[in-house]
């Protein structure tokens, strides 16, 4: 059967491998199983929300209020926008879907960093547009400029830190470079992990309500799934004006995230104090990877969120994660990136000092 | 902003309206609202399936394993085909989408019944793709044939039974159909209810396997979402043969159904006793519906599924549904699809005691 030629050049998005995977490859029991390959929040969900999901759990023969009105709501008081200025993904991911989808067709650009997240690339390549990518690996605004004076682009996505490298630009940066943007342009400023950067370093903070109200062109990326600790439950949102959100919920499927991921996410932007106590711990446990790294001789880029990149310097990081894998540490390989280098998740406390107890190991043969 | 033009067509989906939406505008009190509008299996999810929600809520921080390898196994085995047969969706809503996404765009044409399951039109029109339909209200073969060699189609969409008229074709006219169709149509049967047609009647049933294995381009699509009550957890799946499947997986996002959802998935598929119980109740009930509609001389069209059309034949079905609703009472009303009739899902013994009650008293005035 044949089917849209666009199709042929899409490669499926390799995910980190599921602890379910490494048992049964290595049969190794899953509670001896460390996975700091997704990015998760490694301290769990919050208790309260474990809560909410118990008693919700009864409800799910039941469609959740399409109109998620509590969690916009929720959301809205957060950011002090408007209900209308907001949109619910199943994760942040499918809010790129809807923009993807929206703007772009086969005769469109989408412009990205050189190594981002790999959804950006995917997802336009679904609909047959064109990727145009920055020269350096982290972000540079001048090669975007270059880039979108050159090509003029349907969509750029600035990922805010960016995944997979853990860098991130200034906010005054990114203004400054939303204000050379023709408004026909989508901006799209993934902020996947802006709790995390907002904590390290105020900088990077981006000021949501004043982005929304002064660029037209601009949409934020939230999610749950990451300092909210609710990854399986896929939740993210959309924050822009109300031009662009009704023209994204014309793609928006009906019941896009689940009854219970629903009830969780409301609850869980209501415990911050687990939120803010996850961060804290993140960023003490980084700089035990940083330390390790350095006493290791091995280069790292410094992070601002919850996972580190590591060079691995004089070995092949294939290797390393694959004999870290076998000893029940699942970590992402980045050679499909073209890096020699691991991604790996900060870990509690326990589970970090068993990643560098094997990885002293492995490195040491 | 500019965007696609094909997003100018799209009607955002009318859900059913949700028990929060009734409890914020008419002060009704949750426990006393019926919602018969989104055809949820009334019985609600079963209680193992309960249980193991409850044991997998901590997990809702750890993305789920995306291979979804235990469910497929269990599909494979319940239909007795390769799990590179089948796809899982985040209801089998998404699969329908992935379908388009893969075969239409603008110069596509996709060919379905008048008045079926609103998601075929919706998801064509965001690729722009046209839509062909029958004349005939109820699915009717010859004008599927007629229109087919007229207009030659890139997907015909056959919802057996037939979402939202009840009606369901007897499989060996569709299997008659599909010798009559190119290898290059895709041909999406859509086995949302048909657990409730087999049992009601085995003419109904499709053979699954025999329809994959002898037809190259038919995928077979079945939810979680009705039979097995988990319509809050967005599961379904597509079974097909290994090239079509392969082809939708590269449209398909990752972790696009949640953790407690594989989970839930997993847990129902074993729970068939609790299934067949809820559909022999289902047509107990039903019974009490037709009976209830010859009594007051209303008009039905006999279903296969857990819900049913009632003309409101001297009345009007929208001030019948608002009557209702104003009574806790949430039922589809059926006039956006241009009949004067109201959908209802065949609830629970009580529930529907209140519904025959309460619509009695309301067409008496």
């Amino acid at each position: 059967m044949n089917f849209n030629s666009t199709l042929n050049s899409i490669k499926t998005y390799e995910a980190g491998k599921p602890i379910e995977l490494v048992v049964r490859e290595y049969g190794i029991d899953p509670k001896d199983i460390i996975k700091l390959a997704s990015n998760e929040n490694p301290y769990g969900t919050s208790p309260k929300v474990i809560n909410i999901l118990k008693q919700t759990s009864s409800n799910a023969y039941i469609y959740p209020d399409d109109s998620m009105y509590q969690l916009k709501e929720k959301l809205s008081n957060k950011f002090d926008l408007d209900e209308s200025n907001i949109i619910i993904g199943a994760g942040s991911d499918q809010i790129i879907e809807f923009c993807i989808h929206a703007k772009c067709n086969k005769d469109s650009k989408i412009l990205i960093s050189n190594t981002t997240f790999a959804m950006y690339e995917i997802y336009a390549k679904q609909v047959g547009a064109s990727i145009l990518k920055t020269k350096d690996d982290q972000h540079n605004l001048d090669q975007f400029k270059e880039l979108y004076k050159k090509e003029n682009p349907d969509i750029i996505f600035l990922c805010l830190p960016n995944n997979p490298l853990g860098e991130c630009l200034d906010a005054r940066d990114v203004y400054d470079f939303l204000d050379t943007i023709d408004k026909d342009t989508l901006v799209v400023l993934d902020g996947a992990y802006q709790e995390y950067a907002k904590y390290k370093d105020n900088k990077k903070a981006i000021d949501v309500k004043m982005v929304i109200k002064k660029y037209s062109n601009v949409i934020y990326l939230g999610t749950f799934s990451k300092a909210y600790a609710l990854g399986g439950l896929r939740v993210g949102y959309g924050i822009s004006n109300t031009q662009i959100i009704s023209t994204l919920h014309k793609l928006r499927p009906p019941f896009n995230i689940t009854t219970l991921s629903l009830a969780a996410a409301i609850e869980a932007i209501d415990d911050q104090e687990f939120v803010d106590s996850c961060i804290e711990k993140n960023f003490i446990q980084m700089k035990e990877y940083e330390k390790f790294a350095k006493e290791n001789n091995l280069t790292f880029i410094p992070s601002y969120t919850n996972f580190i990149t590591v060079y691995m310097d004089g070995y092949n990081s294939k290797e390393v994660s694959q004999k870290l894998l076998e000893k029940g540490i699942i970590v992402r390989d980045m050679s499909s990136y073209g890096f020699n280098a691991i991604r790996i998740t900060i870990g509690r406390d326990d589970q970090n000092n068993i990643v560098f107890k094997n990885l002293k190991e492995i490195l040491k043969k």
